[in-house]
């Protein structure tokens, strides 16, 4: 009975979807997903990444949350266009709250929209809202178990952002197992290693980021 | 449609989360459901916890993990009875895995319970084990905006812990806004700041985790 009803979910997710992605593919925009524990860096990670590229290519941002638009006013202080979605409880984002939020987007000059998802290494993964890419954070300090005890975030994820890289001599986390871990659940998965405190390592993920925005 | 299924199985949660307490109170064992973000530390603490008090009090740890049994092997190198639940990516206990789990424990000298749940700072808080109390970790690297974020978490617990505060000087975050916003949602959640690296006020926990061992 569980089961039938969150299969009946995800296929209306699905539908929903699928509508977002040829919206978005309509306008050549460049979609990721971006999705970590909370507390991983998502915000800042976005914050660095919109100073360095938003001179180059026309950003948005959809803030997903449980409550609160700390996230989105950190945003909105980029002059970037941002909304924020409330899950009200809800654990993750899911495809309808992405398509009533594109639809207040101005979206004319935009090619690259990032979606911050709800912070959980769970849900998220399960619930496509029609992004290009998954991305997934990770910070250092979580550790080295979390690809083995969170496998789907890694399997469904193209790229992984190790973030606090800084606080490496600090915490008791072997970042070549977590890499090790991470290419064993997924072989083609794009590991970046970053501190967004520091700025090491961020020229390699906004690099990548350009190649997919045309 | 959601709405109403979600809540035939809060129902049905109860229900058994009801039998846990029972079957609990009748052996006199005081029990913990311990929550956090992935990676903040909870199999950490209770490591550190179980080897300051086992000489004292009989304690059993339930595993709550959507994969992996390396937390179980953690504890069960403490010479503690343990067992593992896997969810099978589901993002949070449920009182009928804690029941089956139960029933497997060997309880018979057991006065202190910790049910280990799934790293998510959402769901876990909605679901009741049978638990006494809820006890929620926090790791400083997660940054001072996690109350307002996560605020049923917060609400539900009777204690917050907050860890890794080794870290304090590498990490912006603002200890006092957590307590702060803490006590705000919560005006009668204790507050414990603790390293498991270096120990540092984890008596104070132990202590306060004593008082409610008859």
């Amino acid at each position: 009975m569980k089961l039938k009803v969150a299969s009946k979910i995800l296929d209306a997710n699905d539908r929903i979807a699928n509508e977002n992605t040829k919206m978005l593919k309509d306008r050549g925009i460049f979609s990721i997903n971006l999705m970590s524990s909370p507390g991983a860096g998502k915000t800042t990670l976005l914050e660095k990444t919109i100073s360095s590229l938003s001179s180059s290519v026309g950003i948005a941002v959809i803030e997903g949350d449980v409550a609160g638009s700390d996230d989105a006013e950190r945003i909105d202080r980029l002059n970037i266009p941002v909304v924020q979605i409330n899950t009200g409880g809800g654990c993750h984002l899911d495809a309808s709250m992405v398509q009533e939020a594109l639809n207040d987007l101005p979206l004319q000059k935009v090619k690259l929209l990032f979606i911050e998802n709800v912070g959980n290494l769970v849900c998220p993964a399960e619930f496509n809202l029609g992004e290009d890419i998954k991305v997934m954070l990770l910070s250092i300090a979580e550790g080295h178990d979390k690809p083995l005890k969170y496998p789907l975030m890694f399997q469904t994820s193209s790229a992984l952002v190790i973030n606090k890289i800084d606080l490496a001599p600090y915490v008791n986390a072997d970042i070549e197992k977590i890499k090790r871990d991470a290419l064993s659940l997924n072989p083609s998965i794009k590991i970046f290693e970053v501190s967004c405190q520091t700025g090491q390592g961020l020229d390699k993920w906004t690099d990548w980021l350009l190649t997919h925005c045309s």
